[in-house]
């Protein structure tokens, strides 16, 4: 720690107030889903709309596939893409058991908090991996800390959906 | 901007992808408040819940605090603060017309972004209004680029509610 100065301090601050906003929003969901009875997470967040069951599932899909974007690893869930992001709640199929679904938001988000322990701020104004060498030449803010940040506007987007569940 | 070095590059590019977040937001408010007739905005979201009309006042209302709390100015709409923040929408006020409210909500985030366009990189990172220069130096977190992160979370939330009008 003998090299940081009150540069480094004050990137640190910023990529840290971030971070603080997407482990808020993680933790809102958990404590809401801990809340809600399987029962009512079935149920749609108004008549017609998504349930419950359908953004919990699109919710882990959605975060695991940021382990790829963000070079952390693989998909951990790679058969929740399918149902979860390019299908509808309507559209027939058959959802896994919301045990199994709290278990994967669990189980990425913590994989996540993991990854993100070990990022250092140059990593953090790095491309992300959709983006082209080239292409981030041009456009320096598609970096992983805009993973991040568009990712907790997603989080809480959907939390203002799933609290109506309550 | 013959002193603008790296580091200051970096500084300007962290802040900016959290104002390019909060405008994206703001911007697709407006283009829904566009897409939805005033009947459709005056619904409830679910049955029971908040309707379109109180969801929009309360986020002119907590925009607008912004002012005070990022030392821009004073509020532009105060007389929301008790109807939209402080009441439910079930308390039985008398809502201002609906085109009034999106005048006021398109007034406040014209404000709003003149004055972030007037903000160098050591306001964003100075105290907001609300906390003390001592809780500041313990919590060097509290500062305005943070009230732009929570505030763009807030209109995500609500945004999320919004759209179930469509």
């Amino acid at each position: 720690m003998s090299t940081i100065t009150e540069t480094s301090l004050q990137h640190e601050l910023l990529v840290d107030l971030q971070l603080k906003s997407w482990t808020t929003h993680v933790s809102r969901i958990t404590q809401l889903l801990n809340l809600l009875s399987d029962e009512a997470l079935a149920r749609e967040i108004a008549p017609g709309k998504n349930t419950g069951t359908y953004i919990l599932g699109h919710l882990v899909a959605v975060n695991d596939g940021m382990r790829k974007l963000m070079g952390l690893g693989t998909s951990l869930y790679p058969q929740y893409t399918e149902p979860f992001v390019t299908s509808s709640d309507k559209s027939g199929n058959q959802f896994p058991a919301i045990t199994e679904l709290k278990k994967a938001w669990t189980h990425v988000n913590d994989e996540l908090a993991k990854g993100f322990q070990g990022m250092r701020l140059s990593d953090w104004l790095d491309r992300h991996t959709s983006v082209s060498a080239e292409d981030f030449a041009r456009e320096p803010h598609r970096n992983k800390l805009n993973i991040v940040i568009s990712r907790t506007s997603h989080l809480a987007y959907h939390l203002g959906q799933l609290v109506l569940l309550k």
